[in-house]
């Protein structure tokens, strides 16, 4: 049996077999829905809006995608888009595919669906979750692309946003990561991602199906924890590297910068998840993201600009991001008050010093030396 | 017993067993000679200079440096450096310290010296090591600094540099490589580098003492090949890097393409020299100098400019490097014909890919729908 025989095949029976634990006969097509329709809610929209298409056997040919209503010009959003087939305000001059459905209503966009995926604020997700408890469909799985953490509330430090919607929905998760930068997927431009699975190899066939595209390759994993934590944590390195280059620093360092962090991860998912693939690094969600958030993603330009301007990071929120939250700085706190409880802040020196920095606690330019004091010590 | 105790008490028994094996007693100090003085001889023969001063019980205080004679301003290239102190058509502007004595004469710079810093363009090794030959003390041990690799001969295909200098002069190796723009380290800027010496753990503090600087932070492992293999590869995904910059893709694409490049540079050490540890990619030799090579080094910008220009590889070696060869376009050529003659060119996509474009075979643009491709046929 050739290899695309075998695969072709094995894809049926996959397919087979989610129709089966989603209580849906082999030809009830998928329902797809998509909570939550920012910016990057809005570009992975292009894609699988084309997907369900492509695969229409497969898939409801339907994205219901839930958007929190506002008014744009004196018009609904939801209007706009249902009507212009474009996010106006969060992805303005691309056209969605038509069969992008914009609906106000959360458990309207969510009814009977066999996949939501979760592409808001990190700070609404419980709030959805609580609203969705009890409406969902059986067997429903959540593709979370949160980049992001939850804090625990009782025992401080963070908590997965998949843990989050797992405790409250009791549903099966899974997230997409990677090196992802919203406004160039809605562009087309070729990049890669990766999915992590956990225990749901059956599944892999229809997120692949509903993902991967010519231009947004899709590779997936079990090792689902990992994939979700360097997605959350390569936003502290982004900040170290944003000082680096707010200092001026030149290649050498700034990628030592971004080793040491990419080190960090690796040590704190081992310390803190245990069970991780080493491989797993190496996919976009890893390696690639690192790289690209480091080189031109917002925390890294809020961070230069802190060096440069010398205002506080809230100050250059309000100039820069409309007043939203940088993930990095805050994640470092939290990161931080984890580390501070279990006793490891020595082990994480890059880490603790970005917040350290991000506080105004210890200078930018303090960033090296403590590196090179906490590499002395070990 | 503590820790600093411990390594403070293993250093010593590690110098007391190196300096048995070199055949000298226990107090013998360390002759070290710097074998080239270019760019990058120059800015490392700040740090080791220093070094041998403070480590001074350890090291002979005089670093020989070989430099091969040139004329300059109507001055002997090496007066100048034992008088002025500077190599000023190297590294100008930077003074070397006054222990760094130039020596026109190979044998003479390298006669009685325990330990050998290789740091000359890859063609002149066979040359240098024939004219060495049965002049070496014993027990001498080579560190090579050349990132580049040897031509196999008679089988075709590439050769480590260290491999050639073992096979030429029966001598134990080692290699450091790293994220090290030569004049970002003369400069003294933060980065980290990587020391591969296999089988020779008794050697590792010397090592360390002689490289080791607050702003040049080294790393050892085993894994020699691997660090070696890192050095000379990463130029073909460099110029892939520079190839995604002059067709102005953004950080999703480059990054993905520098992904894909670490993916190809793991696949071929496995293959071609087993037994390599995959955390050796996560030192500075591997994913480290992959992104300061990408961000900055000159493979990348070549390839830049063979885009937006549209000149040969030739015409612009002639225009941005006087000449010199890119080390990039060649390592992919030796390569590409090396995966050719082992049928395993498809697994390599990006290397033979880079190789094609290099050679006007294939237009740069194609290397997207080149990955994109292979990817779809796995």
């Amino acid at each position: 049996m050739n290899t695309s025989l075998f695969s072709k095949l094995a894809g049926a029976i996959f397919l087979f077999v989610f129709c089966h634990t989603c209580s849906m006969g082999p030809k009830t097509p998928i329902k797809v829905t998509l909570v939550g329709s920012g910016n990057w809610g809005s570009a992975i929209s292009l894609i699988i809006g084309k997907n369900v298409q492509k695969y229409k056997d497969m898939f409801d040919h339907q994205i219901r995608m839930w958007v929190y209503e506002e008014i744009i010009n004196g018009m609904k959003l939801t209007e706009v888009i249902n009507t212009q087939h474009e996010n106006i305000k969060y992805l303005p001059g691309k056209k969605l595919p038509p069969n992008v459905v914009a609906i106000p209503d959360l458990l309207t966009a969510c009814k009977d669906s066999d996949i939501l995926i979760f592409v808001i604020p990190h700070q609404f997700v419980e709030n959805v979750c609580i609203q969705l408890k009890g409406h969902l469909k059986e067997g429903v799985l959540v593709v979370s692309l949160i980049k992001g953490f939850m804090i625990q509330k009782k025992k401080g430090g963070i908590r997965l946003v998949t843990e989050e919607i797992r405790d409250l929905l009791d549903v099966d998760t899974a997230v997409l990561m990677g090196a992802n930068l919203a406004p160039e997927v809605a562009n087309e431009d070729f990049c890669e991602a990766t999915i992590g699975c956990k225990d749901q190899k059956d599944r892999w066939s229809i997120l692949q199906k509903l993902f991967d595209s010519d231009n947004f390759k899709i590779a997936l994993t079990e090792d689902a924890n990992t994939v979700e934590l360097c997605g959350g944590l390569k936003n502290i390195v982004a900040c170290a590297a944003g000082f680096a280059d707010g200092l001026g620093y030149g290649s050498n360092t700034k990628s030592a910068i971004i080793r040491l962090g990419l080190m960090e991860i690796t040590i704190f998912v081992e310390l803190f998840y245990h069970g991780s693939s080493i491989r797993t690094f190496f996919e976009s969600c890893g390696v690639a993201d690192l790289i690209a958030t480091c080189s031109a993603g917002r925390n890294r330009k809020i961070c230069e600009a802190f060096v440069k301007t010398g205002k506080s990071i809230k100050e250059l929120e309000q100039e820069m991001l409309n007043g939203q939250s940088a993930q990095g700085p805050l994640t470092a706190e939290e990161v931080y008050l984890m580390l501070k409880k279990h006793n490891m802040v020595s082990r994480f020196p890059l880490f603790s010093a970005v917040h350290q920095i991000c506080q105004g606690h210890i200078s930018p330019d303090h960033l090296v030396v403590h590196l090179r004091e906490s590499q002395n010590s070990n």
